[in-house]
C-alpha cells in the first residue's frame, strides 16, 4: 500500500475528532482511549490490517479485537473511515437506542466488530482463540502451495485488561500454543480511572509476557506511527511466539487539558476543551465533517478489492484440486452441520435409547460425543484440567499439541481437537468465544460446575452474542459427594438459567443427554450448558425420545406404575432427581396415588415451546412438586405447591449419605406430595 | 527450635502415611500433593511457622494457607501431628459427614485451619488480604520498641493455582503493596490433573513473580528439609517484597509406581502400592499408627506455649503503655464493633430519612459511609478502579499507599484505608475473605454490579465460610444507561440471590442504603452485597425506617394517595422501581383502585421473619406484583400473580429511554395490576 502520500497526522486526528464530538454528542462516552490510540491505529490499520470493508465476513479477512471496548468510538472511526457500512449518521448516533454505535462495540450489531468488547479481559482473550482457530484452520486446510487459511489476529489492549486475571491464562496459553500471528498492541499510558496507575499496578508487562513465552517489541513511541508499523512488520515476522508491542502512549492526546489524566477516561471533554483541542491538533473542521482527501487516505476498499479478488482467484485454484476440501471449508465457515447430522443424531439418540444403559450423564455425554465428534469434524473439544472427569475427549478428538517450531502436531494430516486448557476456567469459555467468532469449529469443554462461577461473564457473553459455544458442567450438585461444599454446586443449576440466551441441560439419562448434545449442536446462534452427574444415573424408560426436545415432557403417567387412574398431581424433575421422581410415583402408587412425572432437562427450551404443549405437560388445574438438588427458588415460576430441593450448602461425604441427609429422598417426595394434596383438599 | 535432634524424614513420611492411609479409608482424596509437600511441611511447620495448637486464635500467629486445598490431607495431617484438636480418629473419618476433615480444608470446622481453599487460587489470595492485614494492623497498633502484630503469612500452592488468572491479580497486588511477610512456597511438581504439564503449561513462574515485583528463591529441591529452611530464613529477611521459594517436587512422592503421574493426584493408591510405599519409605507402622519419637518431634505445643507466653507478656507490657490501643485491639481482633455502633447507625438513618434527599443509592451509599467510616476505624474500603463510580471512598479513608522502603504511609499515624485494587474485581474479593479471615478489618469495596459475575466464587466462599465482607455493587440494571448490555446487569440481583447465605440489599432511597449498610455492618457472619444505581432515585417517603431492618415493609397504603380503601391488591418493588410502584399506585388510586406498595430491599432478610410478619406484609389473599429492572424468574417464590421485569439483554442508551424500551413505567405497571385483578374476577 502506498504510505508515503498519506497524511498520517490528518488520518489520526480524524479519529481523535471523530472520537471527542461523538462522545460530546452522546453527552457520554470514553474519548481519552481512541485519542490516545489513535497514531496505533492509523499504523495497523493504515499500513497492515488486510480486509475489506465491502466485506466484512470474508474468511481470511485479518481479526481486530480492541480488547478495551470502551475505546469502542476508535473502531467506529476506523470502520466509518476505512468504508464499512457506517455512516457519519451512525457515529453521530453514537450510544443511542437502536443505533449501529451502541456504547461498546458489539458483534453482529456494527459491520466489522468481530466481537463484543467492554468486559475487560476477554477481549484479547478472544482473540487468543481467534489465532487459536486461524492456526488449526490452516493446518487442516491448507495444501502445500495453497495456504487459503493465513490472516493475523490483531488486538489492541489497555492497562486494565492486563490487571485482569483472565489476561494471564489467555497469555500463558498463546505461549503455550505459540501463536506467531497474533500480534497485541498494549496502549500503555500509564492512566486508570483511580488515577495513575503505579500504586496498584508495577507489573514489568515486557517482562511478565516474556515469562509466557511471548515475543515483546518496544516500548514504542505510540504516537510514532512509523515506529509501531515498524514493530508489527517485526512483529510479522515472528515464527513461534505471539508478540505484543508496547507502545507508550498519552491518553487524551491533543487535549491540552486532559491529556495524560483520569479524567480523559470517562466524560466529554466539553466543549471549550475540544474547541482547544481541534486548535491544538491543527484541526480546522466542524464537527463530524472529514474532508475528502482524509477519507479518501483512509478508505481501504480499493486495497480490499485487490485482496479479496486475489483470495478468490487463490480459493479457486484450491477448489479445482481439492474441491471436497473446498466445499468442506466453505461449511465449515458458514457454521452449517455436515448434510447428514440429522441421521447422526438419530444414532446417536436411537443408540441411548436402545442400550438403557445406568451411566453417569458425563459418561453419557462422551457416549454422544463419540458419535458427534466422529461425524462433525469441526467438534473442538476440551477441558480445564479436568478431562478425564469431564469426558469430553473422545477417540476422535487426540490432544491439540504444538511442536518446537510451533507447527501443529497432525495425525493423519489432522491436529489434535481436544484442548487441554490447564486450570482455566474463564480462559478456557472467552477462548472459546473467539473461536466461534472466528468460525470453521464449534467449541465445547468441560470444568466442574461449581466452577462456571469463575467463567461466568463469558458465559454471559456467548449468550449476548448468539454464539454456539457449548459448556460441559461435570460433578453436578451433591451428587459429587466428598470434595464438599466448594465443589457441589447447590446454586448453579438455577443462577445460569438466569442468563438470558442461554440453554441449560441437567439431562436424567443416556437419551436426555444425547438429546441434550443433538440440540446445543443445532443452535447455530445460542450458547448451552450441559449439567452432568458424577454417579451413575439409571436409565429412566420412555415410549419415545423425540419429545426430550422439546426441553420438558410426561416421562411417566401413572399406568406405569400400575394404576389406571389419572393423574392428581405432577412431580417435575431432573436430572439424578428424575429417578426419586419414579420411585416416589411407584410409592404413591402403592397408596393409591396416581401422579405424573414430568422431566424437565431444559427449562429454556421448555418456556419456548407453545402453550398447548405446556398445558399438555403441567395441566393446569394438578398441583406440582418440584424436585431438583440445588436451590428451590427458581422453580416456582412454574406454578408449584412445594419443592424438594438444598438451600444451603452442601457437604463432605459421600453421595449417598448426602441425598439422605438433605432429604432428597423417595420418602421426603412421596410425603411433599402428599403434604400438597392434603392441604389442597 | 532444636533442629538436629528431629528425625525429618519420620516426620515427612508420618504425613505421607497419613495421607496415603486416609484416603485409602475414605476411598476417595488427593493422596499425591501431600506425599509431595510432606518435606517442604517439615521445612515451614517443623522449624518456622509460629503458632500454638492449643491456642488456634492467637492474635500473632503465623497464618498457613494450603492454597491447592485438595491436599487437605497435608494440613490434617500436620494439625494432628503437631498437637491441635484433631485426633487419629478425626482423620480416620477423613471425607465423612460433619466430621473434622472435610474433603477440603474449612474455616471454622477444623482447628488451625485458617480459610476453605480448594477452588484453585483464591487460597493464594486470601493470603495476600492476611499479609495486607497485618501489615495495615503493625502499622495501626505496633509502637517503637512494641511490635504486638509481627507474623508472616505462609501460603503452599501448586501448578493449578498458577493457572488460574486470579493468582495473577493476586500476585500483582502483593507485589505493588510490599507485603515482604508474605512468602509463598510453590509445589512445582510438573503435573497437573490431565498430565505433565508442559503442553499446557509453559510459564517461567519465577519470572512472571519477578515482573511483579517479587523476591524469588530457588529452585531449592522440595524434598531437601535444609534447602527448603535455608530458602525460609533467607525469605524471612526481605524487608520489601513479597516471596516466593520455588521448590522442584515429585508427586506422590514416595510411592514407587504412582510417584511423578497425574495418577497420584486424585485417587487412592489402592493398599498393594500403599504396602509398597511403606516398604519404600522404610515407613513399618500400621495405618494410622505414628510412633510417639515422631509425634514428640512433631508436637508444637511447648513452643506454642512460650511464643504465647512471650506475646502476652509483650502485649501486658503494651496495654501498660497505651491502655486504648490494647483495648481497641482486642476488639477489632474479635470483630466486636465499636460500642457507639447502635447510635452511629441511629444518627446516619435518622439523618437520610431527615434530609429525604433525591440522590442515586450508590451516592446514598457515600453518604452513610461518611458516617461509619469516621466512627469505624477498621472499615476498609476500596474499589476495582472504579473509586469515583462506586463512590465507595470517604473523607476518613485516604489512600492506602506504601513507600519505596515497604513501609506504609501514614497521615497523623494512621495508615490509609481505600484500597485501589486495579481492575481486578475476583482478586479483590478473595482479598477481602483475607482480610476478614486475619482480623482486625471489616472489608467492603465496590465494582459495578456486572462485574460481580467475574468475583462470584469469592463472595460464594464469603457465604459458605461466613464472612463479613461487603460487596458495593453500584451501576445496576439499565439505570446503567449508554455503556449498553454488556455493563448492564439483568440478571444478577436475582443470580447473587440464589448464594447461600448472602444478604443482599437492593435499596430504594437514602434510608433504605442506611440500613443496608447498618445490617451489613452487624451481620458478622454473613457477607452482603449492596447493589446501587448509577442514576438519582427520588426519596420514598416513610413513617418509620426500623421496619427496613425487617428486609420489606409496607412502604405505602392506598391512604397514602387518599384512598380510604383497604388494598385490593400489593405491588411488591425494589430499587429503583419502587419509584415506579409508587407512580403506579398514585395512578390505580386516580381509577378508584386500592393498591399497596411494599418495598422489598432485601429478600433474604424478609425471608428471615417470622411468618405473621411476613403475612403482615403480603397478605395472603391479595394478588401481587413484582416489579424489578432484571430477569422475572426468581419472583415468582412469593406468590407474584405477574412481574414486570427485563428477560432479555439491556441496549445502549440514556437511561430513561431504556426504561421506557423496556416496559419498566407507572402505565405498564397499573395496567399489570388491572389485568391480575380482572383475571381474579
Amino acid at each position: 500500500m502506498p504510505q508515503t502520500t498519506k497524511n498520517i497526522t490528518a488520518m489520526a486526528n480524524a479519529i481523535r475528532a471523530l472520537a471527542m464530538d461523538a462522545v460530546q454528542q452522546a453527552n457520554s462516552g470514553h474519548p481519552g482511549a481512541p485519542m490516545g490510540m489513535a497514531d496505533m491505529a492509523v499504523a495497523l490499520w493504515g499500513r497492515h490490517l488486510r480486509h475489506h470493508p465491502a466485506q466484512p465476513l470474508w474468511a481470511d479477512r485479518d481479526r481486530f479485537v480492541l480488547s478495551n471496548g470502551h475505546a469502542s468510538m476508535l473502531i467506529y472511526a476506523l470502520l466509518h473511515l476505512s468504508g464499512y457500512e457506517l455512516s457519519i449518521d451512525d457515529l453521530k448516533a453514537f450510544r443511542q437506542m437502536h443505533s449501529k454505535t451502541p456504547g461498546h462495540p458489539e458483534v453482529g450489531v456494527t459491520p466489522g466488530v468481530e466481537t463484543t468488547t467492554g468486559p475487560l479481559g476477554q477481549g484479547i482473550t478472544n482473540a487468543v482463540g481467534m489465532a487459536l482457530a486461524e492456526k488449526l484452520l490452516a493446518t487442516e486446510f491448507n495444501r502445500p502451495g495453497h495456504a487459503i487459511v493465513n490472516h493475523h489476529t490483531y488486538a489492541f489492549l489497555g492497562d486494565g485488561c492486563l490487571m485482569e486475571g483472565i489476561s494471564h491464562e489467555a497469555v500463558a496459553l498463546a505461549g503455550a500454543w505459540k501463536l506467531n500471528k497474533l500480534i497485541a498492541l498494549y496502549d500503555d499510558n500509564g492512566i486508570s480511572i483511580d488515577g495513575q496507575v503505579t500504586p496498584w499496578f508495577i507489573d514489568n508487562t515486557a517482562q511478565r509476557f516474556e515469562a509466557c513465552g511471548w515475543n515483546v517489541i518496544g516500548p514504542v513511541d505510540g504516537h510514532d506511527v512509523d515506529a509501531v508499523d515498524g514493530a508489527i512488520t517485526k512483529a510479522k515476522l515472528s515464527a513461534d511466539k505471539p508478540t505484543l508491542i508496547v507502545c507508550k502512549t498519552h491518553i487524551g492526546k491533543g487535549s491540552p487539558n486532559r491529556a495524560n489524566t483520569a479524567k480523559a477516561h470517562g466524560e466529554p471533554l466539553g466543549g471549550d476543551e475540544i474547541k482547544l483541542t481541534r486548535e491544538t491538533i491543527g484541526w480546522e473542521h466542524d464537527a463530524f465533517v472529514i474532508p475528502d482527501e482524509v477519507y479518501a487516505d483512509w478508505n481501504a476498499k480499493a486495497d480490499g478489492d485487490i485482496l479479496v479478488a486475489d483470495w478468490n482467484t487463490r480459493f479457486e485454484a484450491y477448489k479445482a484440486l481439492f474441491p471436497s476440501e473446498a466445499a468442506e471449508f466453505l461449511r465449515r465457515m458458514a457454521g452449517e452441520l455436515p448434510a447428514n447430522f440429522p441421521e447422526i443424531a438419530v444414532e446417536a439418540v436411537a443408540a441411548a435409547h436402545d442400550k438403557a444403559e445406568t451411566v453417569a450423564s458425563r459418561k453419557a455425554s462422551q457416549i454422544a460425543l463419540e458419535f458427534f465428534t466422529a461425524a462433525i469434524p469441526e467438534m473442538l473439544g476440551g477441558s480445564a484440567d479436568l478431562t478425564g472427569s469431564n469426558l469430553t475427549n473422545t477417540k476422535s478428538t487426540p490432544a491439540f499439541r504444538v511442536d518446537e517450531t510451533g507447527a501443529v502436531v497432525t495425525t493423519d494430516g489432522k491436529p489434535g481437537r481436544h484442548i487441554n486448557y490447564g486450570v482455566r476456567e474463564f480462559g478456557m469459555a472467552a477462548i472459546m468465544n473467539g473461536v466461534t467468532l472466528h468460525g470453521g469449529y464449534i467449541p465445547y469443554a468441560g470444568t466442574f460446575l461449581t466452577f462456571s462461577d469463575y467463567s461466568r461473564n463469558a458465559i454471559r457473553m456467548a449468550a449476548l452474542m448468539k454464539q454456539r459455544v457449548i459448556h460441559v458442567f461435570t460433578h453436578d450438585s451433591i451428587g459429587l459427594g466428598e470434595d464438599g461444599p466448594t465443589h457441589q454446586s447447590v446454586e448453579h443449576a438455577a443462577s445460569l438459567r438466569l442468563i438470558p440466551g442461554l440453554d441449560v441441560w441437567r439431562p436424567a439419562d443416556t437419551t436426555e443427554t444425547a438429546v441434550a448434545w443433538t440440540i446445543a449442536l443445532a443452535n447455530k446462534h445460542r450458547p448451552s450448558a450441559l449439567l452432568l452427574s458424577r454417579q451413575n444415573l439409571p436409565y429412566a424408560p420412555k415410549q419415545d425420545a423425540d419429545v426430550i426436545t422439546q426441553g420438558a415432557y410426561v416421562l411417566a403417567e401413572p399406568a406405569e406404575v400400575g394404576l389406571k387412574k389419572k393423574a392428581v398431581a405432577v412431580i417435575i424433575a431432573t436430572g439424578s432427581e428424575v429417578q426419586l421422581a419414579l420411585h416416589a410415583q411407584a410409592e404413591l402408587a402403592k397408596r393409591g396415588v396416581p401422579v405424573r412425572v414430568v422431566s424437565m432437562p431444559s427449562t429454556s427450551v421448555f418456556d419456548r415451546q407453545d402453550v398447548a404443549y405446556k398445558k399438555a405437560v403441567l395441566p393446569p388445574k394438578l398441583p406440582r412438586v418440584a424436585v431438583e438438588a440445588g436451590v428451590t427458588d427458581f422453580w416456582w415460576k412454574y406454578g408449584v405447591d412445594a419443592v424438594v430441593g438444598i438451600d444451603t450448602y452442601g457437604e463432605s461425604a459421600p453421595a449417598g449419605v448426602l441425598f439422605k441427609h438433605f432429604g432428597l429422598t423417595p420418602e421426603n417426595v412421596t410425603a411433599t406430595v402428599l403434604k400438597v394434596l392434603a392441604k389442597k383438599k
